[in-house]
């Protein structure tokens, strides 16, 4: 079973060099003010990062991040996670990971963190799966 | 239950304004390369930060955060996070906390991760749990 | 003198929460391996960070940044930093600023960094100028 | 004239990986509020970082920073940046560099930003200077 799984996010379709996810805040995932954990959010968009790199010719390995924190969420909240490039070279790749929380509709309404992210990127073989 | 214990955190004794866990890397803490999960890392270093913040006389909530990866991590190995106070302000405090692989002494040899974060401090309020 | 001013940035109009700067690289403006100084392209984002997050009725100071560099830019070139708001917030918010380099018909047309920073909030004393 | 030059930046002796710079907090340096600009501290911090890591057998190229802000410090005071090497790799490293006022003695005494860098190193080609 992958960390994906653990907990439990959902892979909504996407473009090359995009990624959505979307999951729910449970009660095993919160920190010790009672709210989601800064690690489950960041796993969230660090996971939509990864699909949105390794989506290109070439495999991605994350070098370096940074995570903006906007609001708290709260145990049945639902997140999405929507991944963009920002950079795509060579050698190297920068996206950009929003995460949003859904409104009562469904739809994603308000920005709880910010993420970026930068990978190496390595050919792959050819005959490589 | 909280994140920390649905990811198996060990917290190892230390003084205020520093932290140090211990956690064990599982199958199920794996990313689609099959090396640990960078979320996982993270959470790792993001809860030895918490914990290092809320130490002081203040409620600590992450701001911002920077990670770097520099090697993979295997399911099997044991990892350390530990926290050291970079700066401590009246409302803003800044952390350091190396992510370290054990050797097969149980002693860390291997810088993993580096992880920097920034809190904003609020006073507690007296008669606050 | 101001620091903007030693270096040339030129601040073009822009609405409550943005900012956009220009500049031009100057022979004086170079790293070691004859490109624009890290520090030089981080300047113009500060400057364009700090004019935006000062435009709210606030006084704002810079906490925490990240900066991502995707291509060199030589002496010659015309470069504009143009910032958005993420989040604003009552003590901290954070803004995006993408560093462009000028086509030759004067618009923005290459992104050469991306800067990402976060400010603490300080309520401006009535009276203030 | 380089930029490091324009800032009037002076290099102190170090080893190999390492750099120490040693500036003057100028009235040309300062931004809106009166104290260094951002710029002028990441720029020492940012040369100390290209010093330190083009001193290895490789043609080092930033990709990705993060810096702290703890400290204003204003025009007369004396800044050192200190680079050290967190992790050296085949095709990336990473740095830390702190940056710290000096006190009356001429000692550094109080830590002003810190930064955090990693590069991309590329083979130096055989017979370069």
């Amino acid at each position: 079973m992958s960390f994906a799984r653990l907990l439990a996010f959902e892979t909504l379709p996407a473009e090359p060099g995009r990624a959505r996810l979307r999951a729910t805040v449970g009660a095993e995932h919160v920190n010790m003010h009672g709210s989601a954990h800064g690690g489950f959010l960041y796993s969230l968009a660090d996971e939509a990062f990864a699909i949105a790199s390794n989506s290109r010719e070439a495999d991605a390995v994350a070098l370096s991040v940074s995570m903006d924190y906007f609001r708290a969420v709260l145990p049945g909240d639902v997140v999405q996670a929507r991944a963009s490039e920002e950079h795509l070279g060579r050698r190297v790749a920068t996206y950009r990971v929003e995460v949003l929380r859904e409104g009562a509709d469904g739809e994603p309404d308000e920005a709880v963190a910010l993420f970026t992210g930068t990978v190496y990127r390595r050919p792959r073989a050819r005959g490589d799966a």
